[in-house]
């Protein structure tokens, strides 16, 4: 039985995931259907592609990811389907699947543009309802990546910006603030794997935290550490509160680590 | 094997949604279950009218859609069931189903009598889950809306406003907010047929737009613009961007369309 | 079939839930999954588990309770697996479960300590996915409890706060405040059958009502009342508005009933 996942900006106050479900039941009855999130900040497509990044790998092989963070929707950006060696991405062509989907895993990029597979008539502003909820239903239903479409061969990439590395020093940002108001940096575990991890030092605003923490539980309540967090990146957490409160800082703000070379 | 689709103004805070859910579950095992919405404003029937018209054409025939926007749960008003040619309908009698289920399409409306079909005891403030819930459920297992209760010959019926048509010149509002500040009128997009799409012009609050442009990316990023939305009603939207907040408006504010007849 | 139900404090914003879904869908695929609520306030152990008791009688039986409010993720406090007469409960051991696993219904209380059913590597920050989610697959799929680890004989419980009674007056407090902004308090409708019903008041705020309401519209629109709510507990509710706004009040807030003795 196909498994659909899907993640959007289009939050869950108005029906348009629940109509995009609707269509799913219409066109793929008995397809199991998942949410990642609609939680994504509106048209913010780098925080879909990281939440794709990090979810995508907790799915059965095989899962039919349909996303939308579309600022581009009727515009001239082209609807595709992205095939890889464990998964199916359906949706806009604007960077979404770069980081889920990277080039050394993808097998094959569709433009889709057979008609036959989306609703008709088709709206300007919910191509969610009209071509990539109906292009999942087809793709539940058997129909191959390759029936939909001609080859892409230059999809959109985007990439995370960048950690600065200098000996001694790394200078990242915050990519993603959570619910709990965690702060996720660009930052990997294996970077800070050049610091001994109790003499390394993490900088945010004028705040600086000794150590990486293993666990919220290795602090006092209310008090800030610097952690690996479950994407495997740096995090600046407060026990039980929250970072981004407390620092008053969010997306985009500059993370410096500094320590001895290891 | 039955579908349902629930609509309501509980949000997703509390776990009310989630007792309707376990309702149906232990009532209609194996009946598959989809959230259109749990964001209607509270207590706004016209805004769950809305969206039930406008969500449920997009649900496979047979659909039961499980509705609950109640100011007056627990009072007088009646509990019932509707049943037209494409769907069936499960709710309180205060309007909600009067756009999605017509009177032309309508085949029979039951009161909801038979207390066997409820939870026992019934709460005073809680009819989703004692009355609705266990309604949807008896349906989903087979029974036929007849046998919930006697038939209903004067449902309420509440209408959208009605736009105000000179020659020339349309007058409407707005309906709906949605949540990327999109700003959805009550003017069809037949009713815009009578001008020619380029010499028309949208004004609402101090700001007037021309022409009705075909998709968002007609505009410059931050540009206000007329557009015919997924509803196929006249929206007015701001390129990457909210126009609810542009314009400071909201549901009620007056929309005029003028142009020369064509 | 196994059906999961998931309550958390993680929100909706975030994919947390989405990729716990992510984590059953692989590990129990078919296995039912049911969202009780992801709204807890953040690290609100008692309102999860105020949540927990008055939502799991209304599932089937047998149901597997995923639910995760952990402000000590991480720490040393255990994760655990509660089996009832009714439900298994798998999550923190911070009396989460205290409320809807009463002592008296509790065959058995288990150490998740059998690593062979987490996901490996296993986050410091992210039991949800790494520790509750594959033990939940894992009873879903027919694992038994005792084979997730070693007894627990001193699980954490944690008790509603206590009501004052002396005759003629109960003292209570606001226990939770739903969407609405009505106020639920932690006076149960047993205790109020020591008044005759209609020469009782209650006291919040500076505003005393008479009489418990049968229904919200025992009142004018807008006036407050009190009434027994779907919990079977006492709630300060506005008709057709939020008691919570009305008053200005939340949680903790004092609530005073007199009457003479029945």
């Amino acid at each position: 039985m196909a498994l659909i996942a899907i993640t959007t900006d289009f939050g869950l106050a108005d029906p348009f995931v629940g109509i995009m479900k609707g269509v799913l039941a219409t066109r793929a009855p008995g397809a199991a259907v998942i949410d990642v999130t609609h939680g994504i900040p509106p048209q913010d497509v780098l925080a879909g592609a990281l939440v794709l990044r990090h979810a995508a790998p907790y799915f059965p092989p095989g899962t039919i990811h349909l996303a939308v963070v579309d600022p581009g929707v009727g515009g001239s950006r082209r609807p595709i389907c992205v095939e890889t060696d464990a998964a199916l991405f359906v949706g806009p062509d604007n960077g979404l699947f770069s980081l889920a989907a990277p080039a050394a895993r993808t097998r094959r990029v569709v433009h889709l543009t057979d008609e036959r597979f989306f609703l008709a008539p088709r709206s300007a502003t919910f191509h969610g309802r009209d071509v990539f909820a109906p292009v999942a239903a087809a793709l539940a239903t058997g129909t191959p990546p390759a029936a939909l479409g001609p080859a892409v061969t230059d999809p959109v990439r985007i990439a995370v910006p960048a950690v600065e590395a200098a000996p001694g020093r790394l200078r990242g940002l915050v990519l993603y603030v959570d619910r709990f108001g965690n702060l996720v940096t660009n930052i990997e575990a294996a970077a800070l794997a050049a610091f001994p991890r109790q003499e390394v030092s993490t900088t945010i605003g004028n705040v600086r935290m000794h150590g990486i923490a293993t666990a919220y539980a290795d602090v006092e309540p209310g008090a800030l550490l610097a952690v690996v967090g479950s994407w495997g990146l740096l995090e600046v957490a407060r026990r039980d509160g929250s970072a981004a409160a407390a620092l008053g800082v969010g997306v985009g703000a500059p993370v410096v680590v500094e320590g001895p070379a290891a």
